[in-house]
């Protein structure tokens, strides 16, 4: 089975939330990623709880679908966020 | 001489910023406003300090220019800003 790449994604809170900071070289990068995850969210139904962006770097939470735990989609979800870098 | 209307932003901090927290009905909403603000920065080469927004809100800090004091390209850029409100 794959190994999704998500160590950098840090569990916070209660209820546990996923964060993770994404940092760009610039302003036309950081809007490229902006679209893809929307593009993405669009996709999956899935939205991360707060995107919070300035013009270089990008902080994202998701949170628990069930509200309680955080389990594999958020965790794919997750993944999948982190192929838009690669691919941008 | 028109009044710009932007009573609701919030000046705060120190060097000082402009707080304005946005809120939407829908998802759709939100994402409509985001692509404006977008193209507005495009346009005018300003952008906001920070955009923090979830599925049905915006919160916008807008800095001074110049690092110090909020003037008239602030104030007017908060005003265009309300103004893509009015638009969507």
């Amino acid at each position: 089975m794959a190994e999704l790449k998500q160590s950098d994604w840090r569990e916070q809170g209660k209820p546990p939330t996923l964060f993770k900071r994404f940092a760009f070289d610039s302003y036309s990068q950081t809007r490229a990623f902006l679209d893809a995850l929307a593009a993405l969210a669009e996709e999956t139904g899935q939205h991360p709880q707060n995107i919070n962006f300035g013009t270089t770097y990008v902080n994202l939470t998701l949170d628990a679908l069930d509200g309680k735990t955080l389990g594999d989609t958020e965790r794919a979800f997750a993944a999948r966020i982190d192929a838009l870098v690669q691919g941008s």
